[in-house]
């Protein structure tokens, strides 16, 4: 069983299923006597809490991503594992965004995550608090206030993400991952690719 | 005289001066007998302190651009007036982005001022609380948190520039429109482009 602790969320994968469960509690499992959970944490106490119960195994030291960048978080690097060649979009209250080239990390970008821009709107202004629809066209220029706070949250990192594409594939993952898709042709959404980053640790161990 | 009344700052132009004052007092002005002072104005309180000492007149009703936009601020309108094609970028506590072309305004996009990014990254997080340089090379990939995030900041925004601009003029201003030049080939720099449309306004008369 794999299994990444986020900040607020456990996410299990057994047999091909996918699930989460909240860090707040010791999750339920059904495991094989002796069957090892492989983590990925960024949050310690909720790996303390599933160590308690379970046996787990922790990745984190065995990953090994090719880059320059000092301070990847362990679950960035290990979705970057998972892909070759691509930028790899991770939506959620942050994006991030990374370049990888042939198996090397060549760099990304933070994105703040689209809730945060309307909070960020309303402190600049009264006039700039408004209901944001973040399904916006990017060929039609906005023709109100509301309009135009959620296309310049949406645009200018849809318009980044292309630029620095070019010919390589873009891969979408995280909970807003596949709002994103539309905006891009032939862009793949894979909501489990931190889980093929840690196939492919242990497969390598 | 022209004086463009902001949320902060009264902005004068006199005899090819141009200078500020902050709201909180009235200002002082040397004055011919009966000169009038000529307002645009986003900024009630001070518009009035400004009419009880001395003559004023407000071009608002006058400003008369040609767009399909509604609820655009009378600041914005001005400027675009100024601009007959091309891409106008005011970076201030907000940064917003308009398109002109043959004197038409055809829609715009509001930005967050770059000063509000830093304090998102850190309500997303205190790991993305860092001192931000948003002196980036938007070639250069970010290697750690703190470009990454001051990166996420302004590239995106120079890339919707680029895409939306094609063939057409930037012009930047703002107080941190001088700030983006670097980032354009043959960008202008403009921090009187509202008295330019003020101009316009009174020529049209």
């Amino acid at each position: 069983m794999l299994c990444e602790i986020g900040n607020s969320c456990y996410h299990f994968k057994q047999n091909g299923k996918i699930w989460k469960a909240a860090v707040r509690s010791t999750p339920k499992l059904e495991l094989e006597k002796d069957e090892t959970v492989y983590t990925i944490s960024v949050n310690e106490t909720a790996m303390r809490r599933l160590a308690r119960r379970y046996r787990t195994f922790d990745l984190e030291p065995f990953v090994n991503l090719d880059t320059l960048y000092y301070g990847l978080g362990v679950d960035r690097a290990v979705a970057c594992l998972a892909v070759s060649t691509g930028v790899l979009v991770d939506a959620g209250s942050a994006i991030t965004v990374d370049i990888m080239r042939d198996d090397v990390h060549l760099g990304g970008f933070i994105y703040p995550g689209l809730a945060k821009f309307q909070r960020m709107y309303a402190q600049i202004s009264p006039r700039l608090q408004k209901a944001m629809n973040f399904a916006i066209d990017p060929e039609s220029l906005p023709q109100n206030t509301a309009e135009a706070v959620s296309y310049g949250a949406v645009m200018p990192l849809i318009s980044a993400v292309k630029t620095l594409a070019r010919n390589k594939p873009i891969i979408l993952t995280g909970g807003d991952g596949g709002y994103f898709a539309r905006y891009f042709e032939d862009a793949i959404v894979d909501h489990s690719l931190i889980f093929k980053g840690m196939d492919k640790i242990i497969k390598e161990f």
